[in-house]
């Protein structure tokens, strides 16, 4: 038996009418764990599909940083990420009233709210010492605050273990640790020669997840965070742990999503994504990025578009948005704008070349033909961008200020198509 | 013999230097014709090598419009699409005074120049008439004062033929001929009922080419302008003739590329460069994009960069840079710089995946490693724009904005390579 029961038929029903797809078909996916559904109870989101075969779904992250803590720009990067195309919101907030942030976050957004509880934990117990001394306790009690709140899917960085661990040591790799919670976790073991909680006691936080019904996401602490480091050894060994993880959390009912890379040259992406599939036994693929090179710092949502439409094509489910700010700062709203909208490009794109949602492009072609600007403008993935854009640039012609009367749509509309007296165009 | 002489050996020699290849081995591709050296020896340019295994290049389309005349404007950008790495400069003028764009840009512009003739012709042909009353003098004596003016390379429409012609009325498209120069030469064919002037003379273009060394760029006229429209019969039957009419340059010992879509969908690129290599027996592949949907106006650099990285990692060897204006306006300076910086980021992102110039994300990665800004900014793509997200969010530790003190750099420096005493973070 998979995860659900009847009681969520109707979220089953509403998810699979969203896909276009039989609910039947859904619920088939939902129970082999190949789709997940993340939705708590107390927070009963939109539901969203995320899993094999159906439309790529994106995520943005948003949230507080010590630096920046006004929890009403966050909201609004919120209602900007899900304007624009986001199915789901993490808060990954460092710094302010980090609860507050969360509650206010889960009220508001109508999708699947998900979280990084390690940080709460690591950053509130640093303010008062150092992030080493967290106890067993803190982790899951902040684990279980989160789920009492409501958030729908939590990422934990389960795969992070004495094996893993020891693997990362012999690989000497260029940029060790790039996760944040991978850092909190090593760093917590090494100091306090432990095994990872999290991994140690897999079965409670499994407890958990089938108690509050949240979603788990299994981290990817030891992801490469350079081009030199992808698919090394410690990033597959930490893959295995978590595919073992993968059957302990479908065994006990619990829904599963795996975090992926990271920083991916493209001739190792789509190995990546096969692997994934194959030791996690066919998991829903969440990806962050990946981004095809280290050297374009402030173009990152681009390195991201690349690695996130070749991954999604691959079969990856989920990408994990990159902003315009990644590796410079926190995001702006409008990063969040340009972050959000680029991953909706690869996501759709990687759906059209598998053969879904073809109808937007096709009618986008039409409206380009007739020349429509309001057409194509409503069709577009950024409507307001795609007219200001047009608007800004005069044109004392029908068609726009690059070919002007010398359109190529418009000459062969007269002389391809004979429709010559419909337009005149000064060209002929 | 291919196209190279003894005289030639200089040329050679630099831009093998530049690649990081031996000579020799230069000379062979392009005694094969499996790469290229736009050089026209009146203007002279850096040399420039385009082709198999050579590192990715880069063209960035300048000129002015009917609505923007301004050349002055159009030299910034030239200035700028270099400044950012491009490697060669198309004027695609149509607007103003268009030999004295033309011009201007030869004088300023130390990289290979490209144009395409036919734009000039038709657009001061409608300008007193209709585009369809060009005559062969017309297009003939176009070419011929490009080349005099010391042009590097030009976009010939040579597989536009009444063949092909008929294949696209049959095929019946969404949208039928988006190049300006294919709908110029399309219209002139259906009005005049006659075969396509560069093609029925293409015997005459080759002694042109021959006498004033400029470079063929075989025009993709047919090329898709929708992912509707991908890979169909009418763009396959016109790459076949340029297929042959690249045997024929080959044989005249002219030097010849070939250009290619357009839109095309994730899963057809790969299939596009090799049937190119294939049916054009590995001549240089030189695409316009390519853009993987069509709903993106507004971000088509993006759309450009993800089809782009794509094709260039199967083989595809220049990529036409698409800026934010594309379906839009006439691109402006900034846009210039953000389409440039996409395509260089598609093509590097290739070349490391083929494995070449790893060197770059190595360094970058070292000093996201070590904390070290400026030697990040130094390395970057754009090392403005990064300093200028950077410093725009202030930070009171010596990370980012974004984690603080929190950084996973930081703490795995301390924690798993025991530098504790390096720096004070706080945290611990």
């Amino acid at each position: 038996m998979g995860p659900f029961t009847m009681k969520d038929k109707d979220l089953i029903m509403r998810a699979a009418h969203q896909e276009g797809i039989e609910p039947k078909k859904l619920e088939e996916l939902l129970r082999g764990g190949r789709a997940v559904l993340p939705c708590n109870p107390i927070h009963s989101p939109v539901p969203v599909a995320i899993g094999e075969g159906l439309r790529v779904k994106v995520n943005a992250n948003i949230g507080t940083s010590r630096d920046y803590t006004d929890i009403s720009e966050e909201l609004k990067k919120a209602a900007v990420a899900i304007k624009y195309g986001a199915d789901a919101v993490m808060d990954l907030s460092t710094g302010g009233d980090i609860d507050e942030v969360r509650r206010r976050v889960l009220d508001t957004v109508k999708l699947p709210v998900g979280t990084v509880p390690i940080y709460q934990q690591g950053i509130e117990k640093a303010r008062r010492g150092a992030v080493v001394d967290l106890t067993e306790d803190d982790i899951f009690g902040g684990i279980e605050r989160h789920a009492k709140d409501g958030v729908d899917f939590m990422t934990v960085h389960c795969g992070i273990t004495r094996e893993s661990v020891q693997r990362l040591r012999r690989q000497r790799r260029l940029t060790s640790v790039v996760s944040r919670g991978g850092a909190f976790l090593v760093a917590w073991m090494v100091h306090n020669e432990k095994e990872n909680p999290l991994y140690e006691n897999y079965d409670y936080l499994l407890e958990l997840a089938k108690k509050y019904e949240f979603t788990l996401s299994l981290g990817d602490g030891l992801r490469p965070g350079s081009i030199a480091d992808a698919t090394d050894r410690p990033q597959i060994q930490e893959l295995l742990i978590l595919g073992e993880l993968v059957e302990r959390a479908r065994a006990s009912g619990v829904q599963v999503i795996v975090e992926g890379p990271g920083h991916i040259p493209i001739d190792q992406i789509e190995a990546n994504v096969r692997i994934e599939k194959s030791v996690c036994k066919g998991a829903p693929f969440y990806v962050l990025g990946p981004l095809v090179t280290d050297i374009a710092p402030g173009y990152d949502h681009i390195t991201a578009a690349i690695g996130g439409a070749l991954a999604a094509y691959h079969g990856a489910d989920f990408l994990c948005y990159v902003t315009p700010s990644e590796h410079l700062a926190l995001p702006t709203i409008e990063d969040v704008r340009t972050g959000v909208v680029s991953a909706r490009i690869a996501a759709h794109a990687a759906d059209i070349a598998r053969g879904r949602d073809l109808k937007l492009d096709e009618r986008m072609s039409r409206f380009r033909k007739e020349l429509d600007w309001k057409g194509m403008f409503d069709t577009a993935i950024d409507p307001e961008l795609a007219r200001e854009r047009w608007s800004s640039r005069a044109t004392k012609s029908e068609a726009c200020s690059m070919c002007g009367d010398v359109c190529a749509m418009r000459i062969m509309s007269e002389y391809l198509e004979g429709r010559k007296g419909q337009k005149d165009h000064g060209v002929c």
